[in-house]
Order: structure tokens, then sequence, then C-alpha cells
């Protein structure tokens, strides 16, 4: 599809789309209202953006909000639901009773925008700079799916990602990481347009929020305007100019005033985040002629949205036929686009995968980049990279049609050098789970983890099949020391609902879990990988390496009846389990070995094998894992040991430093005699 | 003290500043070789900054390292500490032996810097962007003790703060986030030098990193330099002119050559982050005709630096003399800045806190302002503020003698707009921390500690007295939703070693949470409090309030001997157990129920008080927190029950989203039925 509009467009008047926008304004101070609860101000200031949005600009299908080539609008400041949801009431995807419903339990109409629970929310957001950060991927994804798909006759793939950005998300330090990212990309059809109303929950900005934004945006090689948001007619030039510019980014800062009308509270943060009241509300309808009653959509406005949304679909509708043809003449390919889409992965896509042999060592942060690259040979879409460490993570797949990098203004890649911007890398493999065509990855050192949690925690709440790649798991990082040596990180990692955390202990547990993360297509996971090596266990004498699919399992099955003692482990931590085994079957002890790759699918599994790998009857369990306790509830029992680190790690020689901590067989031996087991 | 040297100040001449540069390029190259591990590049291309900083504008005490009004220099490029170490040596912090000992366990030199195990390293660094983020912090403190102590005659606080910044730390957001801050403070003697030697570990910064850095902080209202950073008069030349510009914080952007005068990885990523190896240092020697020898300090260089230490501690003499001065004519204030600076509190300040009588509801949020407030009146060092959230956070400390908002240039006043930066906020405390003179705070919705967490786990690692204040502690937020609804947060503040995290259930237990918080010198704090309204309990019916400071403590006394049921709640979650408890005792069960505060606290009490409160026969323990079940590990045992949230919260009415997830009488005794209990 080009650029130009295929269909005659037929815009409101000018009078008419004031009109539209006073709908918006009022349906979304009626929302905030009605709930009793909500922030009226942004929904007042952006109506005139909204509303050129909906009647100039986006491109979707009224009736399929999950249309691939739809462009996406991101409602970075998210506290204005109020605003989207008005929008997606005249797209007709929520009724009134919807809007009514604003803030209610089980309604669809949430506090926060809750991708999943509301068509037309293309993410969750609220945290401020999540949408922003989450669109830089998602804009991405659209080039690189465009370049691998389109062809010069077909732009199948061809939209642009619009945000709605406030005050609150230009100070967030993950927009300043994406957004100088996107611009070094060179992202041409993401339009961001900020709303720039000066105020914010303490104040104006003027008390803490000086800079010049719009300058900051060209220095980070975007393309900038500066207008009065509230101006229809600049709205719409300026979204046209932005779409003019093919190579950059563009930023609209468009200055408006929030709560614009509200004759008492407007260009004050008194109408920022909560009810207008019912006298100031009145007053303002009473300033715009508009009905009293609230939820008003006037007729006029109604019909035009008839008209609007035949528009669409037949927008829609020249899509379809274009998509036919380009079936026809590159079937193969369309087809190829079909699978990413959807999320199928290339059948028999497992036999890409060999077993690492025994008697080796390898760490399981090479084992993964092996699996990655295996992978990477037959599952195109798996796409994403690291926070400036793909070296030592050994994330970058050299693999399949296109081991390239991306990059300014090249798209034709699987690779992405992410920067040191470790938050918004997590945000970014957000977007693009969200927009879908690719199963991202991203990777940095585990301790960093803490620098992109609030994305983790997103994806884990979107459900998004995402998957979190953190390397140098442990203090066997060694000389690097505290500020680099996880030790509370498996635990917060565990605490995210929804998360699931993988913890191979050797090659071939490693080649599992990432066969279990790609399995589903929803579900976002973190795996956790050694810096050192570890043995790759033989398998001839343990369990199959595919037991690890179960999350737990006994790994020396000889001792499955017998046992007296339960030693569980994760990770490295597994071969020190192993050798405290060894000891105390040298002095006569019965002891079983369990590897526990995955907790959280272990939980998952029959009551049946639980009971099996963790028997109600043995008390005596050695838990072993190079961190803190948190998380071990429920294993460990009252009569468990636990061997760990409750403190910070130490610099030194890996070996030593572990020793010095009690994560060495003689110590965990002098903790099972003090025990008196 | 005024701008220009008292004292003659003795540069080296042009020969001997590039052999003391060189004598700091090959002790860091010779640290990384012997220790075969870490970071030789940005040592040795910025080895020129380092030595021009040292012979011409550091003012230190080379026999004091904790001199108050010493300047402070931050490696924010952490990973560069072999560089720091050989500066502290030729200081007189470091002998040459603790260079040889670099990154082994238990030496003076980590592998990171480490505040607290190194004389000189003035904060703890490596995640990249820590350092430069704190700085700014540091920076405001001292502009604020000189409104605070500084007199038209005695300028006794009057100090720079120094910072040597990489691309690293550059594309962080937190950098951006303190960066933008500290334009917006316009803090005159913040001079950051910015080693940009163009490589990352992932090659150079063509890859990901090409927005004009220089005209960022242009837009972010610094005072800016471009340099050739290998340029020993230039670098020079440059810190005058920072030094010059009075109102705006000054970055030196110094181009530089990473890995300088190794032949074959000058300028290249493979100087980075591994030893040169012994034949490429070697050559480096000889291209620069220095001694083979490795840790060489040339008679020349260590004679000038015996020369050196002399300024230094004729400048020190002559700030003790001043400072005699000024003590002598504003006794009184000279003893309130000793006090402040010492960390010792106020005589009596306990005084200040009174109880809040029972039979009202409080939100803890608002105790703890009214708390603050009291403390305040009488605890001039006690400030801080919020992301952009006091008026909900209730943190606005509006008592005392400057309750007003430090500003653009203007310092006198305790409470700061940190703006929606959450994660610089958190460096800043920490800094003001690590300055001394203040007792900081900083304070944001709770589910936003993800936001700014690499700031808290160094607080905690660094031991810092520091305060982090997180509001909105459960899915009590109600309305807003799971974005904003805390459930795992709880569990991750407690993962984190050295953190003490209360949650207190009352406007009482809020008073005296502070009252522990505040007591001790050192350690950091976090204090999780209500949204809504919460019952002051009446302490004539249950335990005295201060028993909080014992972390855990039993609430309903007369059910010492008694109980078969033992509840335990945090917070909020409290008076749901008073409510359960209620139930039972309606049916004839002897119920205890404990309030606990603080389990970190509790762990530290003696092992009779643990047992009293949670005695070992009594097994039936019911556990009660609206969060994920972790961190309550060794407190519910094999047979309790807990009661808490395993998914993420929902929208809606707080009441109604509380009764959805199971926080409500009715689901709690359905389970303690199920249980048979």
């Amino acid at each position: 599809m080009a650029d130009g509009p295929e269909l005659v467009l037929q815009p409101p008047s000018p009078e008419l789309a004031q009109r539209i926008a006073d709908t918006l304004r009022f349906l979304s101070a009626d929302q905030v209202q009605k709930a009793n609860s909500g922030h009226p101000g942004l929904p007042m200031g952006s109506a005139e953006i909204a509303a050129t949005l909906l009647t100039r600009h986006l491109r979707i299908d009224p009736k399929d909000d999950k249309w691939a080539n739809r462009d996406r609008f991101v409602l970075s400041a998210g506290h204005a639901s109020a605003l989207l949801y008005s929008m997606l009431h005249l797209v007709g995807y929520l009724t009134i009773e919807d809007l009514q419903g604003f803030r209610q339990l089980g309604s669809r109409t949430p506090g926060h925008p809750e991708h999943g629970e509301t068509p037309g929310v293309e993410a969750s957001t609220g945290p401020l700079g999540a949408g922003f950060s989450m669109a830089v991927g998602m804009a991405t994804s659209e080039r690189m799916l465009a370049e691998l798909f389109n062809t010069p006759k077909f732009d199948i793939i061809d939209h642009y990602t619009y945000v709605l950005t406030g005050d609150g998300c230009q100070m967030e330090g993950t927009v300043y990481e994406a957004g100088s990212l996107a611009g070094h990309l060179g992202l041409g059809k993401l339009i961001v347009i900020y709303d720039a109303n000066d105020i914010t929950i303490e104040g104006t900005t003027s008390l803490a929020f000086t800079e010049n934004v719009a300058e900051r945006y060209r220095a980070m090689e975007w393309h900038v305007q500066e207008i009065n948001g509230n101006d229809l007619q600049a709205v719409d030039a300026a979204i046209v100019a932005a779409k003019e510019e093919k190579t950059r980014p563009s930023i609209i800062v468009a200055k408006t005033v929030i709560g614009r009308f509200a004759p008492n509270k407007q260009g004050s943060h008194s109408a920022h985040g909560e009810p207008l009241g019912a006298e100031e509300l009145a007053a303002a309808k009473a300033a715009r002629n508009w009905p009293a009653e609230d939820f008003t959509v006037p007729q006029d406005v109604a019909d035009y949205f008839d008209i609007r949304r035949g528009e669409w679909l037949a927008m829609r509708q020249e899509w379809n036929e274009m998509y036919a043809a380009y079936d026809k003449k590159h079937h193969s390919t369309a087809r190829e686009l079909a699978r990413v889409l959807s999320g199928e992965l290339p059948k028999q896509w497992k036999n890409a995968m060999t077993e690492f042999p025994a008697g080796t060592a390898v760490a399981t942060r090479a084992a993964g980049g092996t699996v990655m690259n295996q992978l990477g040979a037959v599952i195109p879409e798996l796409v994403g990279g690291a926070a400036d460490l793909a070296p030592s993570t050994k994330t970058e797949i050299k693999s399949g049609a296109n081991p390239d990098f991306i990059g300014r203004g090249s798209f034709l890649g699987r690779n992405i050098h992410f920067g040191v911007r470790e938050h918004a890398m997590g945000w970014f493999t957000n977007g693009m789970a969200l927009h879908g065509g690719f199963i991202p990855y991203s990777a940095t050192f585990m301790v960093f983890h803490d620098f992109m949690r609030p994305a983790v925690r997103l994806s884990s709440m979107m459900n998004l099949r995402n998957i979190f790649i953190y390397t140098h798991d442990s203090i066997a990082v060694g000389e690097d020391g505290p500020t680099h040596e996880p030790v509370e990180q498996l635990a917060t990692l565990r605490a995210l609902p929804g998360l699931s955390v993988w913890r191979p202990a050797d090659a071939n547990e490693t080649l599992y879990a990432w066969q279990a993360m790609l399995e589903k297509k929803t579900g976002s996971h973190a795996i956790c990988l050694s810096r050192q090596n570890l043995p790759v266990l033989d398998r001839t004498r343990y369990a199959a390496a595919r037991e690890t699919l179960k999350g737990m399992y006994i790994l020396d099955t000889d001792t499955e009846r017998s046992a007296e003692i339960l030693i569980i482990a994760s990770g490295s931590d597994v071969h020190l389990g192993l050798a405290v085994a060894e000891k105390l079957k040298e002095a006569g002890r019965a002891v079983r070995v369990v590897s526990s790759p995955c907790i959280e699918v272990f939980k998952t599994q029959a009551e049946g094998y639980r009971k099996k790998v963790l028997p109600k009857r043995l008390k005596k369990r050695l838990v072993i894992e190079s961190g803190v306790v948190q998380g071990w509830e429920g294993v460990l029992g009252d009569s468990g040991i636990f061997i760990g680190i409750d403190s910070y790690g130490l610099s030194g020689k890996a070996e030593m430093v572990a020793e010095k901590l009690g994560m060495a067989v003689p110590a965990v031996m002098a903790k099972i005699e003090e025990a008196g087991w």
C-alpha cells in the first residue's frame, strides 16, 4: 500500500472535526466523572490530536482488531485511558456501556489500558515510558517484516506506528534510551505525538523538567516539529509532514491545555488526575454548547463514523485483494508470512537441535549460543540481541538466511545492537512480541535484569512470547565482584507471576529449556546461564536430558526408591549437589539428586509426578542454589537445609569466592553434619 | 575557599605531566595483566584526563579520605577501576602491593570500585550510569550544605564533584534522567568528563549510538565543551573553563583513543575488557620508552607527588584554619555543621514524635507524612522528595527552618522535585548519603520500585543511610489496575541483602518504623505504606505500638499462652488478620495475632524473643499478606496456610478487587475450613 490514499478519504468539515474532538473530550470526562476516579486532563487536552488521528490517519479494520497491517496506536500516557476508550467507541470496538463501566471490576475499560482485555488496545500501558518504548519495537518489527516479505509490487506490510506520549513519559530514562535507538535505526514510520501540556502531578514542568525536549530529539536524530496541539489543522499538517519524512522517526511537540475547556481547572494540575466534579464538567460542556447529558455522541458524529467505518473496511478490502494477488504470485513467501504472523513454528523445528556429547565442559551461555544458532537456522522469526554484551552472552545468531545485524535504514537481518540500554531493550522486545511476526529475545548479564525489570513484569502480565536471556548467573562471575554478581535475581525473577524461570544445569538442559521456551505461542521466559564451564552430564549414567521439560526431575534415577537424603539444585549448583551426593554415598548414605531447571513448569506437572520427585516422606532436603533462599518455600520444608548466599558477593577468582561464601563441598558437608543427618 | 588557588600550585612540566599520565596508564595495564582479568582500555585512553585532575584540580587530603570539603571524584565507568587505583596510589591511599592484588579476594582493589573497601573510592560503581547519577546527588548536597552553613566570609563547604564517564554510561536511561535534573537544578560545580572513545563491547558506537551527545547536553541546559581528551593542555583548559561556568553543570566531551599506545589494539574493542597480553603490553611500553618492569613509578613522578601531597596538606591546613575562625565566629552554626556531617541526630529528637490516637482511621502514607513533618521540625538534615508523586506519597516536609523546595540555583530548602525520574532519584539519594550532611529519602508508588531497583541494591550493598518510601503498597490501589498494583514487590524488596523492609499496620507502627529507620547511622530501609485508610489500633487493647521496634510482636497479648492458631500479617493485612481472629474466636478457637512490620529486624532479635512470638509448637500458622508467598519461608512451615496473591491485580474498586482475589474474611475462613483446622 503506497503512502497516498487509495480511496477518497472523506475528512470531516472543520466544524464536524471539532465536534468529534469535543465528543472524545466529553466522553472521556464523563467516564472519569461516572467512575469518580481517573484522569480527565490529558484526554481533554489531546482530544484534537485523537480526532485528527481517527478521522485522517489511522488505518485500521473496525471489524478485525488483529489485522496484521493495521496502524498501531499506542497510548504511552496510559493514565489517559478514557481517551483511548472514547476513540475505540467511535471506531466501534467498545459500546457506551463499556465506557460506563470505566475502572469497574470486570469491565473492558480498566483504569489503565490492558492488552488482551480490550480490542484495539495495542499494549498495556500506565507505567510511564512503557508505551513509547514498546512502540519502537513495533515500528522496527514493521520495517523488518517489510524487508523480508514485501516485493516491489506488493507492500503487504506497510503501516505506521503512532504514539501519544506526555510530559511524564518524556522524563523517563527508558524513553531516552528507546528514542536514541529509534533515531539511530532511522524508524521513518514511527510518529510520536507529544502532548506537552507542561503539567505533571506536582505542578508545572518548570519545577523539574526544563530541558529543551525538541532539541534533545534533534540531537537524537529525529524529525521534530513544534505545534499547537489544540489546532486541528496544525495537528493534521504535522502528521502529514511526519509521514513524508522517510528516514527519521518523527516527534510532534504539541503544546496543549490540560483539561481544556474546564473553566476553573484547565491548565492546572488539578485537572490531571481526579474527576472534574459535576459542576465543573457541566460548566465545561456549557462553554462548548454541549448537551448536558452524559455520554453524548451527536448524531452527525455518529453518522460520520458510519462513513468512516466504511472507508476503513474498504481499505482493508483493498489490502485483502492485494494480498490475494501477492499470495498468487509469491505463494511460498505469502505462506511463510502467514506462518510467522500466526506464531506457528516451522514443522520439524525440533530436528534442528542436537544434544551435546557428554565428557566435555561447556558454559551454559555457550551452549545457549549453540542452540540458538541451531534453531536460528530453521526459525527465521527468532530475532533479538544484547545490551552491548553479545560477545559475552553468546547470543548472536549467525545462521539462517539473514544473519546480519539490522541497522540504520537496513532492516534485513535478525540481530540487533541494543546498545547499553537494558530497559529499552526489554520494552522493545515486548513491542516486537505485541506486533507479531517475530519471537524476540534479549540478553544481558543477570545482575542487570534489575535495569529492565518493569519491562519483564509487563511482558509476563501480557503473557507475551518473549525470551529474556541472563548470563553470568551467579557469584561465579568472580573478579567483577558484588556489583556484577547476582544473588537475589533468581528469587526476584521467580517472584514475577507468569514468568517461567529456567536455570539449566548443563548444555543439554539448556537445549531442552530452549525447546520449552519456544514451544508455546504465549508466555514469557527467563533463562539464566552460567559464565563458567560446566560438565555435560553423562546421560547414560543420569536421567535423559529431555526430562528437563518437566521442570524438575530425578537426575540419578537409580536412587529412586532408596534415598534418605534429597538434594535439590539448579543450574551450576547441580554439580555441587552431585559432588556432595558422592561424598555422602561414600559415607554409606542413600542420596537422591533432583535437578530443578524450572520450578514454574514443575508446578504445572500432575500431582503424582510431583510427589514422585519430591516424596513427602523425604524430609532431609538439601537445597543448593547460589542465591537467597526466597523461592524455595514449599520445597525446603521445616527440616530442610538451604545452601545459598544471604549477602552480596565478592571480587576474586570464582572458585575462591565460592569457597569463601560456603558454596563448596566441605562447607556443605559441615552443614549436613551440624544438622545431625 | 574561593575558586582561585590560595597556594602556588606547582603544575608539572608538560614532559613530567605526560610521564605522570604514562605512569597511570601502565600501572593500570599492569594491574589488569597481573590479574589476567579486567579492563585496560579506558585507563590507557583516559590517563591524560586522570593526570590532569590529579596534578591540577583535585583538592583532597592525602591523610584524610573523609575530609568533608574534599573534591569528589566518581569513576562512573567503574570497569576502569585500575585507573582509579593507580590514581589512589599516587595520592598515597594505596600501595603498589594493593595494585598487585587487583581483583583478588580480600584485596583493597576489587574488580569494580567498592565504597568502604578502598580509601578514596567515593562510590561503588560498575553498573553503568550509577556513578554519574550519584554524583548529581553529591553535587546537590554540596550546594545545599553551602547554602545552609557558609557565610559571606567562610566558604566552609565549597568543592567540586568530578565524574569520569564513558560511552556505556551515556547510553543508560538513568544518566539522561540525572543529567536532565542536574541541568534543571543548575549544578555549576558538577564537572563531568566524558571519555568518548567511541568503543563499546560489541564494537564501535556507530553500531548503536550515533546521537549527538554534546547537543543532547546543550538541550539539557549544560555547559558543553568538546576536546581531544589525550591532549593534556586541552583537558586542563576545559576543566578551568568548566570551573568558570557557575550556573550550569559542565560536560567535557573528551575524544580519546581506547587502549592508547597499545600498538595493535588501540582504538579497538579488543582493548576494552581483557588484558592486553604480555607481548602487546611490552610493545606499548616500548613505544613510550617505558621501563619494561611492571608497576614502575619513575622517580621524578614519585618526587612530584611528594610535593603534591605537601600542597594538598597545605590546602587542608588552610581549610582547617578557616574552619577554626568560622567556629569561633559562628560557633553554634559550626557545631550544627559538625553534627550533621557526623550523622548524629539532634538530642531528644524522639520527643518530636507523638503517637496517634486510637479510634480514627489514617492511611499509613498520611501517617508517614505526619511523622516526617514532626521529625522534620527537629531534624533539618532529613531531606528528599518524590518522583512527581508528592501529593500522593505525602512526603513533602513543611516543617523546620527551610521547608521550601530547592530549585534552579536556589538550594536553600529541603524538598526536591525529582520529576518522573525514579531511577535517577534512587541514585541521587545514594549520592547524598555518600556525600554526608543529609539523611535522604525518596518516594514513589511501590510498584515503581522496579524502576529504581539498581539504586536500591547498591544503597543496600554500600550500607548507606537511605530511606526509600513506597506508598500504594497493595492491590488496594484498586481502580488503577494491575500495572499499578504491587504483588511481588514486598518479596523482591526483602530479597535484597542489607535492606530493612518496613510495612506498618497502622499510624503508630508507622511512627516507630520511622524511629527505627533513623536511629542508626548506617543502613538502608524501605517503608511500604497504604493508600487506603487503616484503623489506628487501640493500644489499650493491643500491645504497645513501640513493640514495632522488634520487627514482629504479639498484637493481642492476652492470647500469649493459650493460642492454637497463629495469625501473622503485615501492614494493612493485619486488619484482615484481626477480623479473621475475631471470627475464629467467636467459633471458640484460641488465636494469636502477630504483627510483622519488619522481618529483617525480627531476625536480629534474641532467640528467646523469636521463639516467644513464633512458638515452635504452634504449627497452625496463617500468614496473610497481599502479595506472593516468597519471603515467608521459615515462618510458614510445613503446615501453614498462606493467604496472598499469586497473580497480577485487577482494576476495580479496592474492596471488590480484594474480595475477588481472596483477600477478605469469607475466603480466608473457607481456606481454614478446607485445611481442617
